[in-house]
């Protein structure tokens, strides 16, 4: 049987929570590369939140997918054939091929890795952009300091796992929020958080009990009720990296937010970057150091890999739920 | 008839807005300066929107004045008497010598001027805090660039007005929003501000017409109905300078914000600042780039002077309702 590519396409743009018919899974002919281009088979595709943002056509940073195209993601897969010198059969390589099995690509738009650093997906997570953005959203905002204390939201997911033990290595004290005793017990015991606080549980107590010198540097991947909690207990020139809002990207129209007056007072920074807009050209230095962090082992990582690309829409669905634990990647068949 | 010493204390914390019974007005003996003490005779008290904050005993940045003390302020006099080397009686001093004629001062307290380059109330607005407020909030936050859009509330108060002209100086489009026609008028005919917004009218509308290309620094003076107007204007990468939120400062609880969604989205900036963090050991730097630029005939200022100390509570009061035109002063008779 000649092999098929395998598209995942937008059907229909999501009315709050989207539902497996928001998506279609079509089977077509493998492309073939034209000049200039290279023939990539993707093993592994990234789901990331901030696809929910791209389902929608609400102004956002990015331009929504079109209905009827291909959704988007980050993959991780082999050069099958090229006519692109500096590519060959069998080359490692990066790049937003969105989700599908085959794809034909410019080489402006790959990215060669020595696939024998590290198991291939973790190129998708701790390795790519999620950890990436971890490391750009401290460096640049969060700036976290010996002895000072940082909370991380959505602690044991993709972003948040790196956020925290980057927070460790600098000497900070660490708090994750994350849905659950297992995903807790995950985040004090395999990464070496201080304390994880379930956020099902009551979040005011378990803060003052966890925070009792205040917050410093709060990562924000999550919005609601976690967001509620922690504002009032930032502390003076504390710092909110605001990544992601997840438990809000679902809303038909945004709730309130906290009264500004405290970032007078408390001369607090509130601060949003996406990564995309300066990370890349600093891939290199945070593959080095994460990679050294790796081999002395000061670093690790959770995936949730999900077999089949058939499965991606379902699996997306309750990523917005929560249900992943560590990164979510999809193995491609 | 001997001089004696005018002190106005803090009698009760206001509930809403400041009332004349908060007040106490007393006439005592003038101080004599101990061993190591500066007698000071002040001429001028700054009444700043700050002072709210200082009359009640909610945790902020800086402790409460007491109740039966002597109400804090920055104020301009001169040395009348001086046990300490360095000062001289006709010295031209600065400091926060509070609601009185009188005080007797340690010289760590005194910051000595040339009074010559300069009126001396001049010294309480566009060369004292509230200048030196406006360079430090644009210097560290909001770093505006030549073409970019920045809007200033309560521009035509202390703060706003310096904001707006150095702004005006880095080559922005710079718009203010004030109270009235006549404020509106001072902004642009005096300060020359590219347009100016009565926010007693329909700020949204008025918002588009003067930003057709959004808003990149918004100076925040005001809060409430203004920051609700101004935004979902920001664009990316916008920067929101926190310095104050003058209509919400007697609300007796806070209203909700921003939701802040759009924090990630565009990459906003929001941060508070206190000037006394890290402004004063620039004051030097501060203070000559300003006299440069008015010999330059490039930074005006508009001062509103309110004879004797005995109506410098009510001033206040109407200060908080933006009763005043300008910088707000007291000339201590």
């Amino acid at each position: 049987m000649a092999e098929t590519n395998l598209q995942i396409l937008l059907r229909r743009r999501p009315n709050g929570p989207p539902v497996a018919e928001d998506f279609e899974i079509v089977e077509t002919a493998v492309p073939q590369p034209k000049a200039g281009e290279v023939l990539v088979k993707a093993h592994y595709l990234s789901l990331d939140p901030y696809m929910r943002g791209r389902m929608s056509d609400a102004k956002s940073y990015s331009a929504p997918v079109a209905l009827g195209a291909v959704m988007e993601g980050q993959t991780a897969g082999e050069v099958v054939a090229s006519t692109v010198e500096g590519f060959a059969p069998g080359d490692i390589v990066l790049g937003g091929f969105g989700w599908q099995r085959f794809s034909c690509v410019a080489p402006g738009r790959l990215f060669k890795i020595d696939g024998g650093e590290a198991p291939l997906s973790a190129s998708l997570g701790v390795l790519g952009m999620p950890g990436l953005t971890a490391w750009v959203g401290l460096e640049d905002i969060g700036q976290p300091k010996a002895g000072e204390t940082v909370v991380v939201s959505a602690a044991s997911g993709a972003v948040g796992q790196v956020v925290g033990q980057i927070a460790k290595i600098r000497g900070c004290k660490v708090v994750g929020i994350a849905g659950g005793a297992k995903k807790c017990e995950f985040v004090t015991e395999t990464l070496g958080f201080d304390a994880c606080i379930d956020h099902r549980g009551d979040l005011q107590a378990q803060l003052d009990a966890a925070c009792p010198n205040g917050i410093d540097v709060y990562w924000e991947n999550v919005g609601g009720a976690v967001q509620r909690a922690v504002f009032p207990r930032m502390n003076d020139h504390g710092r909110m990296v605001m990544c992601g809002m997840i438990a809000e990207y679902n809303d038909t129209s945004p709730a309130p937010g906290p009264n500004l007056m405290a970032a007078v007072r408390k001369r607090l920074r509130i601060q949003g970057f996406i990564v995309s807009d300066t990370g890349w050209p600093r891939y290199p230095q945070f593959r080095q150091e994460m990679l050294g962090w790796m081999a002395a082992g000061r670093l690790t990582w959770r995936e949730d890999v999900v077999e089949g690309l058939r499965n991606a829409p379902s699996a997306f669905i309750g990523l917005l739920k929560g249900a992943n634990f560590g990164k979510l990647v999809v193995k491609i068949d």
